[in-house]
């Protein structure tokens, strides 16, 4: 019996599946309305944070998880999700698929803050003179998560030969020796730029607050690239105004979009880009692997590669 | 007797010089006029690429060398240096100081290009939306020119697992696999980045010319950093509006500043920054560094790093 696949991740994902050996019935549904609601003939849902997950009822709609024995999801943080998607059923994520394209993207965020690429564009002679720009190297780095986006940051940061801290949770591997662990606190005070790449959890909401800015090397730039809510937004537009923030770059914002009007649109000392860091070419043929990947284990019966438990936000 | 040095690279570099052990006797000297004059009883002369040794006169000022033993200048081209300021004294240069800035700037072209940091900038809920960017994973950069600045860009582009074609002149060391030989005609039709980093010589002039750009690979990202004068800067304007050439980052242009009007300012795939990719923080330590250990070796009578030879351009 080949695996009946219901796809919510668009036509490309569904007919590079149906290539698979295996050869998988694939139901192609677009579950922007209501993405639980799959054919009660599936094993398997591949879905996204469409917004209908994060407007979920609060308990399990009927029939779930109806036959679903698999529920793959595209991107890494599990905020949108509701508990219930993971009763009697096994969740697996993206993990790592966004992790290039993000830490290119950050990089292309430190670069662009240091030599000042915008602000140094000609369009006449007249501003041909000197500038003093800044540099990478030698520069502190630091990384508030270090995982998968994280290590793949600190392996372009050093070839910079940037200083490079970086908090996680749980243990350190000890393979990297040129990234120093170092607590919060410690960091935000040596950092000229602070990176946070964790999930949004009850523990990390707002884990940029107005106390953390407080103990801010004056002017760092902090980039965003995990979930808006790490960023206490009106702390950050203090900090800026006062000048401790120097720079902000923004790729998530609290909600997105922001409303017409906010603060940080006009900030001049804030860049914000539409949640688009993990924006890449090759972003379907990683995820497609991915999923054929942990098709080939649950054919196989074997365990499935970056579950997330119930209750884990990553 | 203590070394007479003639400095024309002001203050903050006669001031570290000052305090070398040797204890020199520092001559300031604003050599924006007329570099060439120095005080009779210098033994050194520091200077620059000011517009007064590009306008010299063709041969050689009475009583010069004076008495110079040495000539140390502060960036790594001679094109601005007329052929008799090798008489009768040895000349060194800057070589490799700005390496690290111009590698970075080089960096940040690239990710600007790719990740469009500038486009997808939003200032309100409108500009919210899925983009598709670019990235530097798995693309293809050509290096012009393989010397200090290109395996400086070389080491940091490796680190985004991009593809590398470089050409030198002269022997390869070999000491750097990941980094592939290649011809310019070759290189040109499989690049997504081309970084021009090499000297201005007679060879060079427009070595980016109309029948190279004509075998570039559609959409080609061109970068020059080396000198205005390699690239032909017409048949850049025409690869420009064909598409053929997707966009260009100008560092370095002929002449500096381009005049009023140019199409090259105005044009929507072109960025000019005024001749800054050197800036740097740490410039002038990274100089006076190279000065000084230079100056050890003159005092030691050893053999001064970074001698150009009479007629060689770098």
């Amino acid at each position: 019996m080949p695996a009946v696949i219901v796809n919510q991740l668009g036509p490309e994902i569904g007919a590079r599946l149906a290539d698979h050996p295996s050869r998988p019935v694939i139901i192609e549904h677009d579950g922007s309305s209501r993405p639980w609601e799959v054919d009660s003939a599936a094993d398997i849902l591949l879905t996204r944070a469409f917004p209908a997950w994060r407007s979920a009822p609060a308990s399990p709609p009927e029939g779930w998880p109806h036959r679903l024995r698999w529920v793959q999801t595209m991107s890494a943080g599990m905020d949108a999700y509701p508990a219930w998607m993971w009763s009697g059923t096994i969740v697996s994520s993206g993990r790592g698929i966004a992790a290039v394209p993000i830490a290119e993207y950050v990089l292309a965020a430190l670069l662009a803050r240091e030599k000042r690429i915008e602000q140094v564009t000609v369009r006449g002679p007249e501003g041909w003179g000197e500038v003093a720009l800044g540099r990478l190297e030698g520069a502190t780095l630091g990384l508030v998560g270090y995982g998968a986006i994280g290590q793949a940051i600190a392996r372009r940061a050093a070839a910079f030969d940037m200083r490079i801290l970086a908090t996680r949770r749980g243990v350190w591997s000890g393979r990297e020796p040129g990234v120093e662990p170092c607590a919060l606190s410690a960091m935000v005070a040596q950092a000229d730029h602070l990176v946070v790449a964790v999930p949004s959890t009850a523990e990390t909401r707002h884990i940029v607050s107005s106390e953390l800015l407080a103990m801010a090397k004056p002017g760092l730039h902090l980039v965003n690239v995990g979930r808006g809510d790490l960023v206490d937004q009106d702390a950050l537009l203090d900090a800026l105004d006062s000048g401790r923030v120097g720079f902000a770059t923004l790729d998530v914002t609290d909600p997105e979009p922001l409303p017409a009007g906010h603060r940080l649109y006009t900030h001049p000392s804030v860049r914000i880009t539409p949640h688009i860091s993990w924006s890449d070419p090759a972003f379907l043929r990683r995820l497609s692997d991915k999923i054929a990947s942990n098709l080939d284990r649950y054919l196989a019966g074997a365990p499935l590669a970056d579950v997330i438990e119930p209750g884990h936000a990553y």
